[in-house]
């Protein structure tokens, strides 16, 4: 995985793929599925909405950080399976064959198999609608990967795999953030 | 338009597609671009990322209403012209050729070229972190509408088309909610 500026992070999240979350309670990691997320800023920052039906919600909580990794459609059926259990009783590492790689900031692993992975920083939980800040504090992409598509949830069990990709860059140029 | 149970409204958000946003602030309507989204409930309860940098916002604070409309691909120009320009001393509708039509519930437009559009709420403002919480109070789609496919934004001035359709219901069925 290649380091990625942390002022392009945001570009692997404003599209809405599906994502994985990763955390670590100090003693196993643990992942979910993951659609309801936002861009809050381009520094990065997010919001992802969770709360207490996930079991991973205890350890974001407690240790405040985790990684969002985010899969391609090849490991789209890993992704639903992973999101329909629970890791109060499995490893979802081991279960789902994917591989923890030691991130540079946090304790929450990456995981080696998808596109892209952002360390990050819990920033604050807005406890009354369920949305936890996260800051992104480093950011990684897979060059070698052929499949680079990302899935985005409907809501009914459907998934739209990424199509076409349109380029309006002068058109918006006046709205870019800089460094991009 | 054919209204849409409210109840399967987040399914129009949950793929993170670019929307318009429209307000009326008591004598003028206006239209944003917005990429920044997230569902918070199935109920619906959306979250939006905005603030005093957006023309729209004062009007949405002081009515606490809007309604997200949600384009397709061949509307792609459009969206971005709408983004680059501001309801300060423009009449979005009119430059744009876009018809307002009355919602049931609040006095923001519909956008009648859209694929759908949601009427909503303010339920609250997080002002720490720009977020403006919506609920979704009355939702259409356009049945009649060919082009279906939806753009999403990637923050670099390109956007991904929807592409192919995967169905995952079966494996998904023990998550999905109830009257979907």
């Amino acid at each position: 995985m290649r380091q990625l500026k942390l002022s392009r992070a945001f570009t692997l999240m404003e599209s809405g793929p599906v994502v994985l979350v990763t955390t670590h309670d100090g003693k196993k990691s643990n992942i979910m599925t993951l659609s309801w997320t936002m861009v809050l800023d381009f520094t990065p920052v997010f919001a992802i909405t969770t709360g207490e039906w996930n079991h991973s919600y205890a350890a974001l909580r407690k240790n405040r950080e985790c990684v969002i990794a985010i899969p391609t459609v090849d490991m789209l059926d890993k992704v639903v399976r992973i999101g329909t259990c629970s890791g109060a009783d499995t490893d979802k590492f081991a279960k789902f064959r994917l591989t923890p790689v030691p991130g540079k900031v946090v304790k929450a692993p990456l995981i080696k198999e998808c596109l892209a992975n952002i360390e990050c920083k819990v920033v604050d939980i807005v406890r009354k609608h369920n949305i936890v800040v996260l800051e992104g504090v480093a950011a990684y992409v897979d060059p070698a990967r052929k499949e680079k598509r990302t899935v985005h949830a409907v809501g009914d069990g459907t998934f739209i795999v990424d199509g076409r990709r349109l380029d309006r860059r002068k058109m918006m140029a006046s709205r870019l953030p800089a460094g991009l």
